[in-house]
């Protein structure tokens, strides 16, 4: 029987600011990237949405980022190296905290936002970002696009690597992602999204933009939970996943 | 044979600013609180300052603050209990990382600035804190002053406690610090700060601000770091209280 | 005929995140509190939030704060005089470029939050607010609580103060808010609001929580904006006003 | 008579921390670039530094910045072009209610660090920097790198534009500067700095590092004052410029 993982990118408020619907997303995802507080995420927001995703049996990842609340992680950076990998293991360890003491642990490291688009080819982010997970010590799995510069170095350095794909996104000919602001780049319409989630773990097999099919290794689906109606539609795909007859489950 | 261990505030740079000569004050201590990052402290420098430690075989404690590096922490805030006992984990766990990664661990908190003078007195706080401490898992002892709300209730609370005191502050009839503004607070003059120093070490008794001897019983002596002459007058600390016969040893 | 003023908090968003619904809020008030960066505000929103104000002729005011974003300027702060001072001028200069690339101006100032409540009594604080606003230069307006030590220093200092009222708050005999968290300490129900907005503009007394009425100065009526259903209610009582034939304008 | 502007990057500290001795500068240039808070320079700090600066008549500049404390500004940034406009206004607004508190005002704005470089080519954020200027309305010049895509735009949005030079790099036969890192980027050697420092002034050619002589045209020489002996190279260029019979003061 097919399985495939559904993570989500959860407690990504600060303070007084809510971003993302936590208790209904961790009903529906099988991991949870949780915020680090360097895009978002204060520590109380950090210790609720733990212990909300342990009762649930939800695994924990950290979502590690650029230092940038003003741009909630998104503009990329020309971070040093030792700064980066300190950054990102400082990250690491403020969420194992949380994590342990709501009886789990933190089980894989994600890049969030541009630091994610940029290590996905640039060697010196990628490589910082892979000691800065060494440097947190527990060897843990690393989530990301597959082919990135990031997935590469993790598995050179021993580190368990877990692919991902987006069933909300256009591909390109070639198992890229249709860049945002292109034509079509987005899929709209929740029948196209769960029909591109069963495909992707099914199969493996997507349409690309230009029609011809193309191969997406994934084990895991990222669904994303910052927009109206975000919450409708992963609980859309996972009911469409599961009719299909694929489990749902945390990769292991 | 009488002991005591010597601590001081380092790591308390951020980014391109520095403050404490770390090097040279880690050739002095046997206990280094190294600032979490919310009044001080990037995590390249947690980093680097976590490697020297441990290289020279210095204790590691987490000095955590209010979150505020515009005040370098030392501006009283009222934090609610649920934020402040998560902020308090969230730096422990930063820097548990850092510590590990040098191959050593942290071995104590020590709470910094505002927070430090609140919770001698404040149970709201002081409790918050230990919550904290406790959310991070390691029933780590608490370094903080004899008689506050901080260690009672620490201790109350099953971690282990560590009193100390201040070799260049001026001491009340009631064993309290002189505050900081009153003529005579601070001891100026190097002998003055070595003769408290080993008065405390060796008999736990000082002269008080108006003259009585009273009983201050402290595991370890604070040094400041961040003055001029600072790293200078740690030294004739130190040496003074060897060859008076005391045991300069991080506390058990 | 009688006429009000309605202020209520806007901009309070950051980066990614938002809270109040500007544009609609600015349908109905005829003074915005501009967040200015340090509780809420980044520059790209209060730019934003200015040219909207502007468009619709609503007067612009800087909403100054502790720096606090991570408590949203809601935890008082121990900041000393000097720096709070210039950090209230340096909130009202970074405004007045985008109220005046506007094609308006700064036309007063609130303080936010912890400092609104913490200038009631603080006397070093109040008079550190007012020295910030003579700093900034033009002489602004001062709004806040009737009675307050802000609005008596700004008064002494020779900047006009403007008083406000609560229209969804239980007041005590002596004239005061029953404090939050108190019960009866904020009127629920639609009509009660409008009811007591009305009545404040109409005749200045309102029933206290124990049932007396009391006499209750206010030249502006504070309306909240960030709960659901605040724009709703913020509409029935300027509907409610017009209907009572209180004109709804800003303060002169 | 030939003149030359000297400036250099002042009030670089931020709250605890310091790093220039804008005191000893500020007798030495004459036009102070003043850090508005983005990467440097707290509120209190900047209040501060516009009076001394007022005081001895030294120009005062904003010196504007990405929003990063902890990189110092050094770390370029995609900030996208509305965000990046507003936050270059919004610095120069609050800093501009300290040059007027001081009696003088801000005279000129000159970008720091990462951006600073980023805008020697980046079409995109030169025409944001240029964009903030003009929202802050007073048409205030622009001081950059000779040949930037800065100055080009500055210059054709009609801003008054302030070419500067270095007299402690090297220069490339095309007039760029030799990237730091390179060997000989960066002149050691006081007598060195101050013949470059000369011939930038008197005859607006320098020695590039191939040894042919080029044209470099400045109206202002920038000083750097954060490292130790920065202030005394200073003096020492002042006093061998007026000794070659060169006038310092500010560009008109």
């Amino acid at each position: 029987m097919t399985s495939i993982d559904l993570n989500a990118d959860l407690g990504e408020g600060f303070g007084r600011w809510r971003l993302t619907d936590d208790e209904q997303l961790l009903s529906v995802v099988t991991s949870a990237n949780v915020a680090c507080g360097f895009h978002a995420g204060d520590a109380a927001t950090m210790r609720r949405v733990c212990e909300q995703a342990a009762e649930r049996g939800v695994r924990i990842g950290a979502q590690v980022s650029y230092r940038d609340l003003a741009g909630f992680g998104r503009r990329a950076m020309d971070v040093p190296s030792d700064e980066l990998s300190a950054e990102v293991a400082y990250q690491i360890g403020a969420l194992t905290v949380f994590a342990r003491a709501a009886g789990a642990d933190v089980a894989y490291v994600k890049p969030h936002g541009a630091l994610y688009n940029r290590v996905v080819r640039d060697e010196e982010q990628a490589a910082a970002v892979v000691e800065g997970v060494l440097l947190a010590g527990a060897a843990l799995p690393v989530l990301g696009l597959p082919g990135s510069r990031l997935l590469d170095l993790a598995g050179g350095a021993g580190l368990p690597i877990v692919t991902e794909a987006f069933a909300d996104r256009a591909y390109t000919a070639e198992g890229t992602l249709v860049p945002r602001g292109r034509e079509g780049a987005v899929l709209t319409g929740p029948e196209a999204v769960v029909e591109r989630a069963v495909g992707l773990a099914v199969s493996g097999v997507v349409a690309s933009h230009c029609g011809r099919d193309i191969a997406v290794r994934a084990r895991s689906l990222c669904l994303h939970g910052d927009t109206p109606g975000a919450v409708d539609l992963a609980r859309r795909v996972r009911a469409g996943l599961e009719s299909s007859g694929v489990r749902v489950e945390a990769f292991v």
